[in-house]
């Protein structure tokens, strides 16, 4: 009964994914083989195979409030982050968009010419990555949202969370922490800097990375969008591995640095950048990533390696000791959010 | 400026949508071959080709506050409605569904237990139709909405709305109006009947229908979601044709009858039965028409048969003159809505 009462507040967004998925996957529908499906839920994407060319398709939704706050982002923005943290999950899966749905809840007294505005940058957006937006739905209610859902193809095998290995180097495209350096800005009632400001409002999905870390034989990726050591985690628990990151080597932003401390901890925790964060196998050697950084089309940075499970996942700060990062990770329902991991240590 | 400052509550959702589909079917993301894109926006689904097997997606929400009141609906019909409105889209494509996914935006202090009803019954919803439930997304927001989006396979061509010629008999499965009363009955305080309550709570995807109607050679189709009248008048604009329907042929349940002249409101402007509208060629006669209705496990019911375009979108009374229906179609941003059309006739 207590168990029954719990509101998902306490009880947590991802402990409630966890369970949900892990029932989904026990559900005859999803284990037969007639339904096609490779890769079923809890992924960046579901993976499915109507015959012979497999689909990744994902669906994710920013809401007025919780993602983002009136002001912030002009309605191009919006529609085109919409769209980006949906192909930053294809990306993951080393997917090449195709297709875009957005279904949109909007208040009666937004102005048709905004959402104009914000529905035609869906469209450009998904164009640019090479993918058509094929439909939607349009709903009254209080707050804007923009359910998308995104559906890629794979050229080979697809790029799961499961499949890292003790002793592989994890590597990060691009920095880390801009993103939520400018929400905390926001919130702080300021207004970022260009560079910060750049990255919330106009994140890119790695999409080239995604496919030649997938070519290169990367083990297991996942999208970095509710801050570095969350994502982490997900992919551990996925792989059943640890992992030690070096917080020295996380790779950002000059301008990260708010004040002091805030750069890194906004890189080993902040999330929202939409980076991309794989495994590969300890053979790949510096020179290796490097070329491969080549084929990413993005800045690629070694920033810890996996370990035994038992091992846990450690973030070791420049003495070599563990350090707990003040900020948690993104968890919708957090009683105590990352946004306010600052005022509460 | 004047069109710039319009409101979506003043212009209305569907010359909205025309307008935006128009946009996007110009676009070059569509319009080229490699975008595999066999039907695009503006259909019941859209439907693209990844190699040899055409599938049909769709995406639809149901919004609290909007498309349902907390207290009108157990968590496990509003689960299993969200799935059925989208099921409806495939099978009015004559798609079959393989799989879902479910992105929710959840109060914080719905209760774990709630959400987990809710979201089982998702599941269940797609497996009892042959889907699997692969994917989805959990988000905070401050009113509950389930936006589900449905993939379905296509043994051939799909059922668009358009295709429809002049002298086309027009059909309808099940009975119509019983969902729009129900509603009717809750926002006047009362509790509808059990028969009108369940065609609300539990509506029925036809999808047996839509593909025998598809495989019967039914030159266009579309689920009636926003009210027979309303859905009729944009199967008849995809197709460039008019219509004439019969008010007393439309088929209704008697409870559908609340007061004087209700039923056959209901029936012909009332909405949210998920039922399907077809057009079939003037050669099936009656008794072609009930060995169809065999193949679709449901009644089809003959009301009335499309026109040259000029001749516009009627409805007859029984002495055979025009009636309007004191009831329009389902526009979530209509100032006048439907469900206001009674007191405001």
């Amino acid at each position: 009964l207590a168990e029954s009462r719990a509101r998902l507040s306490r009880r947590g967004e991802h402990a409630f994914l966890d369970s949900l998925c892990e029932r989904l996957r026990g559900r005859a529908a999803l284990t037969a083989p007639a339904a096609g499906v490779l890769v079923g839920p809890g992924d960046d994407a579901a993976v499915v195979g109507p015959g012979s060319a497999p689909l990744a398709i994902t669906t994710d939704a920013l809401v007025e409030g919780v993602h983002f706050r009136t002001g912030w982002l002009a309605p191009e923005e919006l529609g085109a982050r919409a769209i980006a943290v949906n192909l930053s999950d294809l990306a993951a899966m080393g997917a090449s968009p195709r297709w875009t749905l957005v279904a949109a809840i909007v208040p009666p007294d937004l102005s048709t010419a905004e959402l104009d505005r914000i529905l035609d940058a869906c469209a450009a957006a998904s164009e640019d990555a090479g993918a058509a937006m094929i439909g939607g739905n349009l709903s009254r209610g209080d707050a804007l949202s923009l359910t998308v859902t995104a559906v890629g193809a794979l050229e080979g095998r697809a790029l799961e969370r499961r499949g890292a290995r003790a002793g592989d180097r994890l590597v990060v495209t691009g920095t880390l922490g801009a993103a939520a350096a400018a929400v905390d800005v926001w919130l702080d009632g300021g207004e970022p800097p260009p560079a910060l400001r750049e990255r919330f409002a106009r994140p890119v999905a790695r999409l080239a990375a995604g496919r030649a870390l997938a070519r290169a034989g990367a083990r297991a990726a996942i999208d970095v969008s509710d801050g570095l050591l969350a994502d982490l985690g997900h992919l551990c628990r996925a792989s059943g591995v640890g992992a030690v990151v070096e917080r020295a080597r996380l790779p950002r932003l000059a301008q990260v640095a708010i004040r002091d401390g805030a750069g890194s901890e906004f890189a080993a925790a902040g999330g929202e950048d939409y980076e991309l964060l794989a495994a590969l196998p300890a053979d790949f050697d510096e020179r290796a990533i490097a070329d491969l950084a080549d084929a990413c089309e993005v800045e690629l940075t070694i920033v810890g390696r996996c370990t035994e499970a038992a091992g846990g996942v450690h973030l070791l700060g420049e003495d070599g000791c563990d350090v707990a990062p003040r900020l948690g990770g993104f968890d919708h329902f957090a009683t105590e959010s990352r946004r306010r991991g600052r005022q509460r240590p």
